[in-house]
């Protein structure tokens, strides 16, 4: 294993960032939730996907460019960026567990990509050899700079999870020929797939190269030109300058990379007006265009934002790189400013959204992930367009980079992982906790100290939105309380002198918040966060008229669904959930291990119309002649394990049956 | 007057057809339902039009190509299209009643066009003079060709209407030249915006010269090649060959014109491909894809049509022009099998989805028409892209037309519209019918023969889909009744012997059908068709996702809406209309003059959530605690007559409360 560098982004020398990451090295996944995900990463999605590269074309591409193969080319020009996303997420596997086969995967794809980089820096393997000429003549449309960005963010991966420089030597090349190519005095223009602007700045911060940074202002602000540089197009975020862009508009992915290269950028160059239009396109998403599963993209139609509260269900898009891309824009707006929204929206999109994407055997992908599903929506092995699986999974690799921050004498703790985490707490020294927890299942969290700096420290204890009565205890390894073992920024009373220390965490619903606990923290030292996880009925603002009448079950981080499995003798809305009807956590299914299900009762609906008509007359009379029929027992599962026990149709929103009243 | 002429498609010699036209000549419009807005037509809608087009330039445009007027082209490369429109408008108006101030108007626009014909027969006003080498060059954008079909069109409705050749001597030049330009040995493509292919083959059926219907078979033929004429584009319908297409997609208009020249050219050339493929698309659009007022066009993006069964209400797009062509599309269907379900289709249109584009003072215009309105839409007194005013005038002008046909022996009545006719039967000689009604207030048409050919004649009366429950009742002029006074086609029993003779017209619901009456008519029948229109509770296929918990209120051919005018102290959706409430046919309001709206009560809903956060949880406790509210009193009008009131929210699909039950 390397040093400790693995960072998923390196703001620790950036201006004003508020919370800097924990490096992958630094985590350790223990049993728990995500264990088995990673396990399955390392054994089934990680090498089935170098094997789907191979077997299509997309490795054969890159060493066709040195002449290493010769075959002529295969697939489409943007192929490419799916093996670079792969080896990212391989360069991050590689940071969490020392894998031989993989790091031998990965080393010989380091010296094909390699040999493939032209003598002036460029590499392509569409736009090489004859049609090499070609090059960046159809920026808008050919995605040869989004190419580029995800090869930059897999040098500088392999590079920190490695400390091996073959990879980052290349990108650092790559990158000068694109600074040379691109500029005021040089084209003037960007790519039509955002994604090299986000990767120009971290190469800033891995090389210390502020020009690359600056290079990425540059492109971002080549939109919104008048005349148009890439045709003005709302759906590739050119209809306004992305600085002033006042909502989030068109292709989901690439407005969401868009918006994390203006949080990079703003944050990196101390540039104001581009980290406000990161922050203001994410209160467009998230107060208006945001799943409750996380996930973005409402419309199938250029993969792409909808209107205001516009959500449809059944053909909602909720692409799974959307998904990727929200967590990624998320996590860079926590760093920036430390506040909880960031981390729960996180959270959500990472049990939910992204989750769904993949499948229980770590082998099959979903595309879109409608919140509504009629039958025939599965999984499947690959895509043409392929984008989806090496996103995952080089989330998935990195997942240990997103779950803690340092600052200033303080350990924040953003989500809730089974596992161990030591960390160099800046102004203090080691600070090492192990977690013990059954999270999302269970809500009881519980932190043992095993090494702690001399000095007082500051435990920073996320508590989600989605919880109204958590509670915080700290158990001091000589059972003698400190005599004020935390500090609540609002948070409670600091406990009264009798041990254990406990508090409530008292706050508004819905505003997830970190509570702060400062102490000369000691081995042994425990705390133990409780977050009461009823089942939760949620309703959408009423603009949202796909959710209307209707409600969506929530425990915890998780969202529910209701498969066809689970509703025997029901069709789809052909039921309704009582508002006072019991929603009780129940017993697994064995097809879904270790899952906490939902159990209820539902009323079948008598007037429900039959597929047929499109439009059809009601008879009054009719409906009053039905006698009332018993509830029916159905079962709620988590939204990302639908689609796991053969052909289904799903819903998360389920009719509502409200009672009549003020 | 001219002659009786003014056919809106004339397939009197075309094969196969079922019905004939009747002209519009031969059509008066009495005293009821239509007649004021004729009277609108003529006083306001016309002369507001045609100032419009002056002011903005689209008259000057003319003019200015050859000569008369020195000004640069304003406006759109296609807004020439507005005033061909209108001029077509403004002719079949003149066919209906001779304006003299409408004439003059006429006469000189006629003149302004001829005057920019080009010597070898082009025409348009921007690809002319400093851009007349540029014809051609963007037909898939620049809808040089759909400009020359409206041109087309107003050229044949000039000349039936007033018997003048003075335009279509223009047109019929402009037709030459596009076919010497396009052709198997000229240009192989076509135009991006369909248009062309009907007005062609309606040249074809004016001047007897099928050359003109091959044109547009071959036009009709580009669409779908491999590689692609235009793009390939599914918005554009060049996805797949025109005839095979088997689902209506794409830009809503272009589509549904498409259809009509598949329809028409596949009439006229007896060719069976072109036929069904107009058939196949219909059922995709009215089986899966219509709004329950007929307007066609799912969505804003692309206006354009969505998959099966997506038909959102808040942003349905349903553009007056999509529902104007529905008109057009389900007329040519009428007339090639005469089926009475284009027929009823034809009505919801005209009632509901069509008339809605315009306001009640003839001056305002609605260019989409969404089933549920937040704040804020208005119609409004012309748009920048100004096709839907001068499309709602033609339709409105020519509506004569639209009303009856004539086959062998027999006099068909399309629909209701209290007035008379003279229409010449084939195989019988001249049947003058006069006709009483209140239609769509009242379901009772009273029909009086005041000619009669001396041979037996069979009158085809429609019975609608939305009706089950129909009679009809013969009183001869001499009080005898004949024998058989009908003869029913499965209709019921022919009268017994006694006076009045009348029938139940048994059926199976939602499908209209003719109810055929065959006697040697006399002066002073009567025929009296009675048509009960209780108010009427729709629901959709399940599958509609939008209206699932939903219900529509009906009466007779009439779509009704709830305005927030009409349920004072409710928001939107925060009530249910309970299957078991009455719907009553009640009292007008006095700004909706000669109305008749529908009363009812309806339960305010306790749960509805307030506007605020995207996603909130609610609490069961709270909902019991509240104490039921008396139901709420709320009123219904005619959809068409939504938005004349002032500022308003509007919701076609109720929330229903629906008896649990079997």
């Amino acid at each position: 294993m390397a040093s400790m560098t693995a960072l998923v982004t390196d703001t620790r020398r950036t201006p004003g960032a508020a919370v800097q990451p924990v490096p992958i090295e630094a985590v350790r996944i223990g049993d728990g939730f995500w264990r088995g995900w990673l396990d399955r990463l390392y054994g089934v999605t990680l090498p089935t996907q170098h094997a789907q590269c191979e077997a299509t074309g997309r490795l054969d591409n890159i060493r066709r460019v040195s002449g290493r193969v010769d075959a002529p080319f295969r697939g489409r020009y943007y192929d490419e960026s799916d093996v670079y996303k792969w080896l990212e997420a391989a360069s991050w596997a590689l940071a969490g567990r020392d894998d031989r086969r993989l790091r031998a995967l990965v080393d010989a794809l380091v010296d094909d990509i390699a040999a493939a980089q032209q003598p002036d820096g460029y590499l392509h393997t569409y736009f090489a050899l004859e049609r090499a000429d070609q090059r960046y003549s159809d920026l808008v449309n050919k995605h040869e700079l989004y190419c580029a960005g995800h090869l930059i963010q897999a040098g500088i991966a392999h590079h920190r999870a490695t400390g091996s420089t073959a990879l980052l030597d290349v990108v650092v090349r790559l990158a000068d020929h694109i600074c040379a190519e691109f500029g005021p005095d040089a084209r003037e223009t960007a790519d039509g797939h955002p994604e090299i602007e986000l990767a120009l700045v971290e190469l800033a911060r891995e090389t210390g190269q502020r020009v690359y940074a600056e290079q990425a202002r540059f492109f971002l602000d080549q939109r919104g030109r008048k005349p148009p540089r890439i045709g003005g197009y709302r759906y590739l975020q050119d209809h306004e300058p992305a600085a002033e862009q006042q909502e989030i508009a068109g292709h989901a992915v690439r407005a969401v990379y868009l918006a994390c290269g203006l949080a990079d950028a703003g944050l990196e160059l101390e540039d104001g007006a581009l980290w406000e239009g990161a922050e203001r396109l994410w209160c467009s998403a998230y107060e208006t265009r945001v799943y409750v599963t996380g996930g973005l993209g409402a419309h199938w139609a250029g993969e792409s934002f909808g209107d205001a509260f516009d959500l449809p269900n059944r053909n909602s898009y909720a692409e799974s790189c959307a998904a990727v891309a929200g967590v990624m824009w998320n996590w860079r707006l926590l760093a920036g400013t430390g506040e909880a929204r960031y981390a729960d929206w996180l959270e959500t999109t990472l049990y939910n959204g992204m989750l769904a994407g993949l499948s229980l055997d770590g082998a099959h992908y979903f595309y879109p992930n409608p919140l509504s599903a009629a039958a025939g929506h599965a999984r499947v092995e690959w895509f043409e367009c392929a984008c989806c699986p090496p996103n995952l999974a080089r989330l998935l690799a990195s997942l240990s980079g997103y779950l803690y921050g340092v600052s200033e004498r303080a350990l924040w703790v953003h989500q809730f992982v089974a596992g161990r985490v030591d960390a160099d707490v800046p102004g203090a020294g080691r600070l090492s906790l192990e977690v013990d927890t059954d999270y999302p299942w269970s809500g009881e969290i519980r932190l043992t100290v095993r090494q702690a700096p001399e000095s007082p420290a500051e435990l920073r204890l996320r508590v989600p939105g989605w919880c109204d009565a958590a509670t915080v205890e700290v158990v001091p390894a000589d059972s003698v309380p400190a005599p004020s073992p935390f500090e609540g920024e609002g948070w409670g009373e600091g406990a009264s002198g009798h041990a254990p220390a406990a508090a409530d965490l008292h706050r508004s619903p819905a505003t997830g918040d970190y509570a702060a606990l400062r102490r000369v923290w000691a081995p042994g030292d425990r705390v133990i966060l409780r977050l009461p996880m009823p089942p939760r009925r949620l309703v959408s603002d009423p603009r949202v008229t796909a959710n209307v009448g209707r409600v969506a079950l929530a425990r915890g981080p998780l969202i529910y669904c209701v498969e066809s499995h689970d509703r025997p003798g029901l069709e789809q809305d052909a039921f309704a959930l009582p508002d006072d009807a019991a929603v009780t956590a129940g017993p697994a299914d064995e097809r879904l291990p270790g899952m906490t299900l939902l159990d209820m009762t539902a009323v079948p609906l008598s007037g429900t119309p039959e597929r047929g008509a499109l439009y059809q007359c009601v008879s009054v009379d009719n409906q009053a002649n039905g006698a009332p029929t018993a509830p029916v027992a159905i079962r709620a599962i988590p939204y990302f394990a639908w689609a796991n026990r053969g052909p289904s149709t799903m819903d998360v929103w389920l009719r509502r049956q409200e009672a009549p009243g003020a």
